[in-house]
């Protein structure tokens, strides 16, 4: 089994190492990171880079696909190489999964058309114009596809696909092997739960990011 | 403020990229990822590798210092260049943290001696021969010495110390943000949790791992 994660210029970390980190403990499966070009790929904040092992072409038919987001996202929506890689890929892929933004990307390669999908919370209207039914959930899955919310929500994706894939003891193993036991400092994590004036000001700020 | 993260052969991806995603978007703050040598460091798993962008010598004194840990620990643990550089970092740091195996490190470095500190739950008692008061906490706090417990803690611990600089909303902005609202799949993140003979596997196991 072939996991292939999805590095582009100005991803968001914690998107592709968290399921990273669950995903490589599954038995048996090859991990690698694939870019359009091999070599260091920069996140979103820029001090720290992520190696592509392999170009795109490469690995053409990965059975798990993991597309991150990140304010990268927007010109990568353009960006037919990459779309056309992510429709190929999924043409034979057992699961085709993204974390946060990374979910427009499967959108924007019409992957998405006519299912449930959810996204990092400032994002899930942007799902509406490729007809796909923004789903305020933590991990959805539709089908082979699954779709987590925001930056940290790769890892309980991660885990809840391990689950299916390799039964709940192992997922079960791998959680306790990454002490997955959250204790979160604040309860400030959702729009529902943050207070009102710091979710609006992320709002405010929401559109110099993802348009 | 600058934030070393100090990256070595075999370190676990995500007890150094948990906290990197949260604790660079403290305002003001450089990030930096260390090592002995600039270029790709592997990660346990093999398949990820991060970017040191600077070496330890280029980085004397940070406000900061992450260490992660990882099967790699070991070995590090008699790297007196590393554990040098741990003892110059902290003479003047403000905080000096850790995740997972990360603490041994520390330890070894002699910085935790007489001190609360915790690791992962199945490296806890390899604290002991330092002084160290071994603690079964997902973060503790001892003066400026920030300890997480295994793997995923970094997250918490990333925002319980981005709190105590910068303030509680600052860092409840960046948990809405990350939207870091765990609903793991299981209640299997810890060894109180966990079903007792998963528990027992892993323990089995961490002879090879941790020793």
């Amino acid at each position: 089994m072939q996991i292939a994660i999805v590095l582009f210029d100005r991803f968001t970390a914690l998107d592709a190492v968290g399921p990273y980190e669950i995903l490589c403990r599954l038995p048996g499966a090859e991990t690698v990171f694939v870019a359009e070009r091999t070599g260091p790929v920069r996140t979103d904040h820029g001090s720290l880079a992520l190696t592509a092992d392999q170009t795109l072409a490469e690995v053409p038919s990965p059975d798990i696909v993991v597309v991150p987001g990140g304010p990268g996202q927007s010109p990568q929506m353009a960006n037919e190489t990459l779309l056309d890689w992510l429709r190929t890929a999924d043409a034979t892929s057992t699961w085709t999964t993204s974390v946060c933004t990374g979910s427009l990307l499967l959108a924007a390669a019409g992957l998405l058309e006519g299912r449930r999908a959810t996204s990092h919370w400032l994002a899930l209207d942007f799902l509406k114009p490729f007809g796909v039914e923004p789903t305020r959930e933590r991990v959805v899955f539709d089908g082979k596809y699954v779709t987590a919310a925001g930056v940290s929500s790769g890892i309980d994706m991660g885990l809840a696909l391990l689950g299916r894939i390799a039964g709940d003891e192992r997922a079960q193993a791998v959680q306790l092997a990454t002490e997955y036991d959250p204790q979160p400092p604040y309860e400030a994590g959702s729009p529902q739960k943050a207070p009102a004036h710091i979710v609006d000001r992320l709002r405010g700020r929401s559109r110099f990011i993802l348009t």
